[in-house]
């Protein structure tokens, strides 16, 4: 093994708590001396020992001389925990790999410097883009405090999401529908739009087969015209969270309160819940990561003003025709191709007949038109 | 090499044909003894050797005791050129592979009785599905007499055609347009609607690096509403065919006759073409296949009657968003997810980051509600 092959085994170990560390990182840890490894960590879990310190506790004295192999910039600060600077100084590592400095500016380049002083050799860089993907959430979130923002949909060849009847059911196979269990097991919340509560009474919760955790549900819901027997109310199963603006009713809102139901009121904007006010409302409440699950609208209004991060559409081999079914973005379109979002970095997967693509919006500022 | 290979191998040298054997089947043959090859052949364009003849010439005195390989059954019958099978018999032919019998009912099995009958073995079914695949177009025409359909549109990832004020350019890449170029090259005809000929202004041919050959362009414009300047009615590049109804302008039909195009009467169906009709009656003028290249309501007319035999989709990673873009089946939709029309043997290729989805119809005569 080579010290690529340490930094992937660092990686891995990292991204086996996938969805378990919000709000901190994924961080995975090796520790080699004389090519042989001597201790491995992961962090599991925000509070909890850092990868560093399962690590460097597994190779105990060992760690004298050795060589660390982290993914992220350890941090040298007291937090809930102890730096781990602190303690990788006093084990005496020798060297340490570092994937990607900790993007948060306050902290960034801090932990490398303190290494650095006490004599440590620090190499930063191995593995930069991967570490980088792998924590995208992360990466968002600790900078702008903005929950970073998935948008999903399954949709048909021709980029509908239900007939004109609204049906929906199902459009794509069991494996993708799989898939999406596992999206809602590894981000914070799932957010819909009301009309997709009335439309199809879902209960946006994570059903895998060997568990899962459910995520807090969200509902885009301006006016409060939730229907209180809707199954997303029932806050037994998972937390359930409104946004609604000031022109909600009163009596309703008391109603779901005493039921446990959190409501955010949010400014509004022709009416409707401001978006990005509603998104900095969720990220003060520490949610990191969001899955906008639909309804069209809602995925509309995401896109017209440029505020998801990533795309996972589920593709179907079928076609529903018609320009009277819906559309998986509601609402106006673009005046002109040359506006159309790109996606870049794009990935694709089959799930069955299913074909899932995965990209990043390429959001343009300025349209020149010509 | 084995049996396996000589018959890949002729499928290979039919296959080179491709685009210009129209209204006969792409053939190739292969000749064998002592384990080397002694003749190859294909079937190049009709009126001209198949290619049996053409393996045979090569293989001279050797053939005797041959074993010749052909990807279709050779005919027993006095077309264009005098039967194969008489030929095979006279050269001492001892065996014959056949990936497949000749679709054509009046013609399918009297080959191989022919071949039998004057004692040579005969082997029917070695890559029977590739072959069968292959002559998908002559296939569908033979029995049928109508032409074989290829619906063909670039979308975005959210299925639209062009945004809301018609603007398609450039939704697809220059990969992906020149795979454009490469299927009129090898198509009887390319259909669009008058909407498109009055958006686009299209020239509906083939540019290609190395040359091509112009398909027939076909018009559909019930009530004759072309405008006269538009660049598809140049016929001094490719023929051009309009298909109207009988409510058609007269005065503006006899002026586009004296200009060199073609004009069909096709039967109206709620006033419109009736494009069963319209298809019966280009196959009836040895139009064996079409390219149907749009816009949104011809797709829509395709898909509703289940016309279209095949579907290549190239799709954009964009997204132009809403509801008002234009879909790439205008129309009604189908009422229901479980109408949806589904695609079987399903291919996917990448042009670039664009994505390209072949698939053949799975239409359903009789739908189960519930």
């Amino acid at each position: 093994m080579n010290d690529i092959d340490y930094m992937n085994l660092a990686l891995t170990l990292a991204e086996s708590a996938e969805g378990r560390t919000s709000p901190n990182p994924m961080v995975g840890a090796v520790i080699v001396k004389n090519q042989q490894i001597i201790g491995m960590g992961a962090h599991l879990k925000a509070g909890t020992e850092h990868a560093e310190i399962h690590a460097l506790n597994m190779a105990g004295s060992a760690a004298h001389g050795s060589t660390m192999y982290v993914t992220l910039e350890p941090c040298n600060h007291f937090g809930k925990t102890p730096p781990c600077t602190q303690r990788i100084i006093q084990e005496g590592v020798r060297k340490v790999y570092i994937a990607t400095l900790d993007p948060n500016p306050l902290v960034s380049g801090r932990g490398v410097a303190a290494l650095q002083e006490a004599g440590i050799e620090v190499v930063v860089g191995l593995l930069a883009e991967k570490s980088m993907k792998m924590n995208e959430i992360f990466n968002k979130y600790v900078v702008s405090k903005i929950p970073y923002i998935v948008l999903k949909a399954a949709i048909t060849l021709d980029g509908k999401i239900a007939s004109k009847s609204g049906d929906s059911k199902w459009i794509t196979n069991e494996l993708s529908r799989n898939k999406v269990h596992q999206l809602r097991n590894q981000l914070d919340a799932i957010l819909v739009g009301v009309n997709t509560v009335s439309y199809d009474d879902p209960m946006l919760t994570t059903r895998l087969g060997e568990g899962g955790r459910n995520p807090i549900r969200v509902i885009l819901d301006s006016h409060l015209t939730i229907q209180e027997d809707a199954q997303v109310l029932d806050t037994d199963i998972a937390p359930t969270l409104i946004i609604c603006t000031e022109q909600r009713d009163h009596e309703k809102e008391q109603r779901l309160l005493e039921r446990g139901i959190q409501i955010i009121i949010a400014k509004s904007q022709d009416g409707q819940v401001d978006l990005r006010d509603c998104l900095i409302q969720l990220g003060a409440r520490g949610i990191t990561s969001i899955l906008v699950e639909g309804g069209s609208r809602t995925h509309g209004s995401f896109l017209r003003q440029q505020l998801f991060d990533k795309l996972v559409l589920f593709i179907a081999p079928k076609i529903i025709g018609g320009n009277d079914a819906i559309s998986v973005f509601g609402g106006s379109s673009f005046p002109s191709m040359k506006q159309a979002i790109e996606l870049k970095n794009i990935e694709t997967r089959h799930y069955g007949e299913d074909l899932c693509i995965i990209g990043y919006p390429n959001y343009i500022t300025d349209v020149q038109e010509g």
